[in-house]
């Protein structure tokens, strides 16, 4: 395999006219594969099947509270501990909530916009201009939360280290700059672990905007693909330590440890933060799902028993995750078309297709039958100024399916180069 | 037992010293009594014990939806279905959330703040002035939705019949008025059940603000305590024979017909609300816990198994509210110092202790140790402007401290209903 560059017009439409046939065999087959979200598959489902039925007439309560009845706003002490240990933070810094992070957060900025956080001098609603500062390529769907509220998306390019924070540094010298979004361990899509330096420089950040919220999703705290767990430093004591107690908000949940739909999500925040968010939350219920913690702390137990469980979900995913790789190394990265990540945890393998061919490749994905995150998702705006970002999720198809996506995947990526190298 | 009214300043120094030397002995008892919330008793959340273990390995899906996994933002087709036959609404006009209606009718509020309602102008947060109608005595975590928003709470008084209609249709020929609040059935505290005619003039209102809001929290839809299920009708149907079928938004859960802090919430709403609350829905959660929903589905089946499940509820109840009826009828009612109400079903009893009262009797209950739910409560801003209204809540404790607490309530009733009389 040549590098395409070094193609001749009429090697590239030899090339081009060859995938076009095989595109054409695949779109015959009338496929439907979905390499689209970080959806946890049927096995992995499995594992917490036990779970299910280990709560009962007998098993209702923990420190002295019955989970079944209203009541315990902030969370089962028993389940804060679970997820003190697990983030490293301490039990009284932590909320449990419902089934999903993803509210937890989207509530926090609603919270800022309807009554401002604890250092708001007034609700985001009453700021002339807010803006968010979003790593990218990044969660679609942080994006499209500070989208939603109409604030002014700013986008911060991901270095191998984590966000450019000289870039962050500079932006928030400006006060309508309230916020940012990181995802710090195994960072959608990238799979980039923050080093030690950049969390120091968050964590030592001096906004200008008194409320600033470094929204810290550790949605892959625990998530190792390759490897054994790896520790990580607790963004709460980072920030106590920098004199900025109040600066940050994190985030986890069960969604991708037990089940996706059916999980437990907690935010970790200061206990000042914790005490003026629980004021405001005691207003929009009463309490979350007391049983679902129960039984999460039933199942889990503790850290050593949690980092088991993901060893076996890491044996799943592994055989996913080379598929991918595998696919790209043999079918892509002789054609010095397109760079790769290589991640270690969490959920995705993110691709950087030739500029300008990112959706033009997706848009033959869909044509013979394979699902991908949009083009454009991973930033701001769901624009990608370069049309070059990929999101490939392998988790959710079986290992087959897997391998003949990324057959198509490749393909498509091919065929959407050679196309912009020029075919005439 | 003489009326109050009729006794003379030594006849009533006499009691008074008489209540008072039975107080000192229930005060050194050191009891710890509770009836401030409609919160369950432990008998009733065993009734339903057996939904614990109904999932498993081999149950986690209905309608081809694996209930694990993400996805479904509206909830499980099969428990549209049942929460619809409940309600006498169509499955479509159903969407099924989390473990709290109160979180469903909060975020609706919020989202009306931030985002405004489907026929809104603008956010309400762009509004100069938000008013909201709260027929009083009623619900406090409702009025305290309202008050922490910054809206202005306006009172309408309660009849036999339901709201006093004539004070509303007047008060929605205000364009900031946007919306209020009804519990149409068993209302709380009354108890009261919304009249045909009432609910007629309901959907049948004409408001200015074109988002009006009328938050129905059927809460006690199933809830009957003496008798048969009541048939109810359906608002959802009547308000859009009345040419208004986006005004309302209904709400239910089944918080106290399974288990209050692990139940499944619903909001019932025209398919044009629906969808445009989904629409912004989707950027707060991926999806509620479908899990949750399908173990409820498993167990309460249909409408004719609710309502023989809600009835074994009623007969743990009706001792229950026997014995506070019984307490008031014996020590209360000849003194003709107060009225309350006989409630079919619901889960309170409205007491109106003699004007200016209220707050004297409660903190003598908190002296003898019994928890009430705060005197002014029911009213917008915790301020009852008669001191009059008391929340009776008898489902938690057991009949025999009940009775307990019933005795000693009744005595506080009496001292303070002497102290305004004079005792000197």
């Amino acid at each position: 395999m040549t590098p395409y560059s070094q193609l001749t017009l009429q090697q590239r439409q030899e090339e081009y006219a060859s995938l076009q046939k095989q595109f054409s065999q695949y779109q015959a087959k009338g496929l439907k594969l979905n390499m689209a979200r970080g959806k946890p598959g049927t096995e992995q489902l499995l594992l917490s099947a036990p779970m299910l039925s280990l709560l009962g007439i007998d098993d209702y309560e923990a420190d002295g509270i019955d989970a079944r009845n209203y009541g315990e706003l902030t969370g089962m002490p028993c389940a804060k501990k679970l997820f003190a240990e697990l983030l490293g933070t301490k039990p009284e810094e932590i909320l449990v909530g419902g089934n999903a992070s993803l509210s937890l957060m989207y509530d926090l900025i609603a919270k800022a916009y309807t009554h401002g956080l604890l250092h708001s001098p007034r609700p985001w609603a009453k700021e002339e201009c807010v803006k968010f500062l979003c790593p990218s390529p990044g969660y679609d769907r942080h994006f499209k939360i500070s989208e939603s509220f109409g604030m002014e998306l700013i986008t911060i390019a991901m270095t191998e280290n984590g966000p450019d924070m000289a870039a962050i540094e500079e932006a928030v010298k400006d006060p309508t700059v309230k916020g940012m979004w990181c995802v710090p361990k195994y960072s959608n899509p990238d799979g980039i672990i923050y080093s030690e330096e950049t969390i120091d420089r968050i964590a030592n950040l001096k906004p200008a905007a008194p409320d600033f919220a470094i929204m810290w999703d550790n949605a892959y705290c625990v998530h190792e693909v390759y490897g054994e767990f790896r520790p990580f430093r607790d963004i709460l004591t980072l920030c106590r330590e920098a004199g900025s107690p109040d600066m940050v908000y994190e985030f986890a949940s069960t969604s991708k440890i037990t089940f996706p739909g059916a999980g437990v999500a907690v935010m970790a925040a200061s206990v000042e933060n914790q005490k003026y968010i629980t004021s405001l939350l005691a207003y929009q219920t009463i309490s979350y799902d007391k049983m679902n913690q129960l039984r999460h702390v039933r199942f889990l137990k503790d850290k050593e028993t949690t980092l088991q469980l993901m060893q076996k979900h890491a044996q799943i995913l592994r055989p996913r995750f080379s598929a991918v790789l595998d696919a790209l190394d043999q079918n892509i990265a002789p054609l010095n078309i397109a760079q790769w990540t290589k991640p270690m945890g969490g959920y995705f393998v993110s691709f950087n297709a030739m500029p300008g061919t990112a959706k033009r490749a997706l848009s033959l994905c869909k044509e013979a039958g394979v699902v991908m995150t949009g083009a454009g998702a991973t930033f701001p705006y769901g624009k990608d100024p370069q049309d070059s970002n990929i999101r490939i999720a392998p988790s959710l198809p079986p290992v087959e399916e897997l391998e003949q996506a990324m057959e198509i995947f490749c393909i498509c990526v091919r065929m959407a180069a050679l196309e912009k190298l020029g075919l005439s």
